[in-house]
């Protein structure tokens, strides 16, 4: 296996990432298919017994099909998303950022997640809840992208041998990185934004053939969909669909120097507003952990938000009487309603589709004010739900508001154009409500197609970013910490220098020895939880502070998978090293069987194994001087899950996990900000 | 100084950033405004030349008038270049490659490094030399930088004592890559590409709040260069000039499936044709580096290219007859020459401008076989030069060629686009040259404001470095290989698992005690020419391989600093800690004195300093078991420059340094690779 092998591993990671731009874009395009088809049959039905009894002059039998069209989609998501798989529950992107950033979160790549996710999204969409398809495009693609590139699938208990040599953490990782991003290539035509948004929410190192393959997969994505869609769309070849989300024209929209400030006024309304929306969904999520507890009454939260979700739509629909002429409307479905003849109901449209089109100031108002809530109420829900659109409606309703101020206020400006102000609302609000920096930043522009609004854009996602910063985190990470989850921070707390190794590190600390006993190991993986051990010289003294000289790291998989082979010996002397090779290791992962289901004879516990083949022989480790800093920064650039505290002898004093290093974290809070040390339960 | 300084600090470094944007965009602009003004005044005055000796039928004196209207610039260029500032030679994007990578390029960062690079470029454009602009504007951004972070100039002689806290390495190269990416914004008015070119060349680390500093420096570089120019060109607030480069309208530019293979073709074929530039370069690179030492003869040279270059041109326009009516030009100023009333030189046109527009094939064959040797020969001339436009122009050229024969071939397919051959004609040969990657992607995917042609010029792009990578390196690698930088790659390289430690170090190790005499310092100081040395506890015994237990590492600049602030102390015993303060480093940083410019009496020779206060306590350490792949990620990915190796007491046994890891590098030549161990001479 020499260089040829490098070159056909480079190849093959080129054809693999082909393939998850292409499987990604498919899915993405099923969804959007069946969304689109499943809304025509609906809105058909609706519209012949709306219509009829405009006449007829009944009205509850109309709202009662409504309700109940929207019920039952709900009503099978959630009910998929409570029994079969939970995980598949919300976004994903919370879980697919933990996962990115190095913690495994169980069963979230499966492929019985995808199906649970997709089919629970497309279920969502059509029950008409507040909730968008473009997360959980991230969340399928970094599924595909798993599967694929192990070549093996658990839940449809096939191995295709493919690919073995990618069975592993760090490779698995880069390809996730890359359906994520296709995902976002997907689901917004941003392939750019797609590498960054894999980049922000995951690399701690930039590996340039990496991220190149991760845009050639993104742009292959973005590309499928587009050639998928127009083809659906009666028009093939002509590419004009490049991404899930439409923003509309945006292309010769310009602004002016006199704008910035409003810019900046609209981020800080953002910022405000996705703060009050974070807080409310964190007080709500909380409320959800302690109290929402058993599967039917998650079903029927579900259930309850789509009937309320129905009632007030269909009740602004009724009490509002916007009636637009029918021609030029921007939906493809125009709601007739009580309006006249030729015309069409605006906030109709407002709830079946977009907020766009010229509508009046109160049916906008009052969109947004119940649109905020619902969707604060939905995220969080058992069903999957992206979060992206319901914030863009939001933020794009408040947008189009300002907007009117400015053409009351500048009737003669040529800049004045609604639109621009709309989505300049919507990026405020989405920005305050996710905080994400250059890839949301990146998304925008490219699914406007508009690089002259970059700056207005950033200024707005700046200041929405700061305003909500300075009262509580963003949404995602209110969620991972929700979930208990060790994940870092860019980088180290500040003011942490005086902090050291020695006061972050878990001590005593478990080891083994390079030769030792089965009954041991057995023992120890069976009362502890840790995963990762030092391998020690045993000291010469013990006063328990040391642990004797360090000679390597031993992962409890590696222990789990040598003791279910029988890598062991009858005495300590007649050692051979057959049998130790990779095909062990790769076989079980990523599934390794837990200590219990590994059976080893009383006779055996006494035998002997040899840990160092095995173990990493020279693990990273650090002295018991080194500070916080230090350490966080060695984690975070080098990906790792352990680091060994040693002192002056090199004697392993104290061993730091992501965990213990997670507990130190800045708190925000009004402007105020401390070093708290949290206490993580496990 | 707590959380509010922090605060303070880093609004500051958005500030400094916005600054950053603004004033590499103004010197952007200045560098646009003199090169369009200076070929006006040349072009006019030539022309007067020109039409007065076709009456005449002199055609000796406009020749003149033409050799000295380019050897003129190019002479005060050149003389800038070789006896004002050395550095600012070429495009200087090697040099800032090899800073952002953590080399230091001493004067590269200077005020007056971008004097002259700036007159240097603008003459070497008027002189009609096959070089561009945009590359210089890159290096432009990063001295911009660095000046205005660090708040003095030694040039100026200025100290403003502002930002003293930014006086670091850390700091200044994370300002430096948001100078770069400025300069990359504003010369292609691409933003995000700026981002991903400093990513790409320069950061090991991604760090979320950095990155997002560096967009918002390009984005107001952008804005503030559309601004300038637009105002300049009578036309304020119509933002039209996004960048310097203007590859023209490709605004509903498409694709079909079918053409794939033809990029494809053109990308092998761009790679091919970059590596023969590469290699010829390299040639004559090595040739200038042992032949052409004396300062007069590069003048000389720099001149023989300029008046090369100028007669070739004449004699184009001269001996092809290629007129086109006047009316329909792309040009700005037409050439008439011998073509009729009414008419252009189309081939005059090519050689003022650009090789756009309908022209005989024999004209563009000609201009890009003169022109391809002309720019190879260009390049690493002592003047300040881009090799960007050259390589687009070569492309372009060829490309226009085959976008012929796809017009020959399918003669009504509305997708057969000569502009869009000449495009990916253009990205080949330059992705064949400089081998970038994702940054070169996306900044063509913006300077032609058309997401669609992303996944072709991906494709070009990726086949144009695969296949010239097979024969030699890009080159910018290669010029910063005949420089002796030792850069690090991005990945160990390949099968290096069975090289340890105790062979990559350098060894005996030259150390100090914590407490250390001062002559001694002065001495190994004087003598080496170390830049880190390990401090230690004396050994017990001194058996020539361990050099006793490590405590700290200081560096020669600190020691220096100490020395000159008589930091020492008569006795070993009475020790005050008054005077380390950080200030005494700041204000030293960056250009510490050198050892024989400490001045120490005789008697102080026999004080002692304590080196406790000031070394780095917990510096970074390996095992000498260590591999070198652990090796190389731990200086990629925390940007290191000394690691300390010890045995299994803690005590040294070595150093590896940069230098020593880049000894190890992959030889690619003609598909074979090998690991090869250089011998980088000081």
């Amino acid at each position: 296996k020499g260089y040829q092998f490098i070159a056909k591993k480079d190849l093959l990671r080129w054809v693999i990432m082909i393939f998850i731009g292409i499987f990604t874009a498919l899915i993405a395009c099923c969804i959007d298919i069946a969304i689109e088809e499943g809304s025509g049959v609906k809105f058909n039905f609706l519209k012949k017994q709306v219509d009829q009894c405009v006449e007829d002059g009944c009205l509850s039998i109309p709202f009662l099909y409504w309700i109940l069209c929207n019920l039952v989609p709900v009503l099978i998501g959630s009910l998929l998303v409570v029994y079969v798989e939970p995980v598949a529950a919300g976004s994903g992107i919370p879980q697919v950022k933990c996962y990115l950033n190095g913690v495994k979160v169980p069963r979230i790549v499966r492929v019985k997640t995808l199906i649970v996710k997709a089919i629970g999204v497309t279920c969502s969409v059509l029950g008409g809840l507040a909730v968008g398809k473009e997360g959980p495009m991230i969340h399928s693609g970094a599924v595909v992208a798993a599967g694929l590139s192990q070549g093996k699938s658990t839940t449809l208990r096939k191995d295709f041998k493919l690919f073995t040599y990618f069975r592993e953490d760090h490779e698995k990782r880069d390809f996730v990185s890359g359906g994520a991003a296709a995902g976002v290539a997907a689901a917004f035509g941003a392939p750019v934004g797609g590498v960054l948004f894999s980049l922000e929410e995951g690399a701690s190192f930039w590996n340039q053939s990496l991220t190149w393959r991760i845009f050639f997969c993104s742009l292959i994505s973005t590309f499928t969909l587009n050639v998928v869609l127009s083809t659906y769309h009666g028009r093939p070849g002509e590419l004009t669909y490049s991404g899930l989300l439409n923003f509309g024209k945006f292309d010769n929209t310009s602004y002016d120097f006199i704008e910035i400030p409003l810019f900046i006024l609209m981020g800080i309304l953002g910022g405000l507003l996705g703060a009050l929306f974070n807080h409310l969904n964190f007080k709500l999520t909380v409320f959800r952990i302690r109290n929402i507890t058993k599967r039917y009454v998650k079903v029927l939260e579900a259930v309850l938000v789509s009937a309320v979700t129905a009632t007030v739509g269909m009740g602004m629909i009724l009490y509002t009487n916007d009636c637009k002429p029918l021609g030029d409307d921007p939906t493809k479905y125009p709601v007739q309603m009580y309006c006249g003849d030729g015309q069409y109901s605006a906030i109709g449209a407002i709830w079946f589709q977009t907020p766009e089109g010229s509508h009046k100031l109160t049916s906008i108002l009052m969109f947004f004010a119940f649109y905020f809530f619902l969707s604060c109420w939905t995220y969080g829900l058992s069903v999957s739900s992206g979060l992206f659109i319901p914030s863009l409606l939001t933020g794009a309703a408040w947008g189009r508001v300002v907007g009117m101020g400015m053409e009351y206020m500048f009737p003669d400006k040529s800049w004045v154009n609604p639109g621009k102000y709309a989505l300049i609302g919507a990026a405020a609000q989405l920005g305050g409500v996710v905080r994400m920096t250059i890839s949301l930043t990146v998304i925008l522009i490219e699914a406007t197609g508009n690089l002259t609004l970059g700056l207005p854009l950033m200024i707005t996602l700046l200041m929405a970013k700061w305003v909500g910063d300075y009262f509580n985190e963003g949404i995602y990470d209110t969620h991972i910490r929700l979930m208990g989850v060790p994940i870092l921070e860019w980088e180290p707390p500040p003011l942490s220098r005086n902090i050291h190794a020695t006061e972050v590190m878990s001590t005593p600390v478990i080891s083994f020895s390079s030769v030792e006993n089965v009954g041991r190991i057995i023992d120890i993986l069976t009362n502890e939880r840790y995963n990762g051990f030092p391998v020690v010289d045993t000291p010469m003294y013990n006063d328990g502070r040391t642990f004797g000289k360090i000679r390597g790291l031993i992962l409890r998989s590696q222990l789990i998978v040598m003791l279910q082979h029988k890598l062991y010996n009858e005495t300590a002397e007649s050692w051979s090293h057959k049998g130790y090779t990779l095909k062990l290791f790769r076989d079980a992962y990523p599934r390794y069987p837990t200590i219990q289901q590994v059976h080893v004879s009383d006779e055996e516990r006494h035998f002997t194994v040899d840990l160092r083949p095995i173990m990493n022989p020279s693990p990273y480790s650090v002295m018991h001087s080194s500070t916080l800093p230090r350490i966080f920064k060695l984690f975070r650039g080098l990906g790792l899950r352990h680091v060994i505290v040693v002192n002056d002898n090199n004697e392993v004093v104290g061993i730091v996990t992501r965990k213990d290093l997670a507990r130190y974290r800045m708190e925000k809070h009004m402007g105020n900000m401390r070093l708290s040390e949290l206490t993580i339960l496990d």
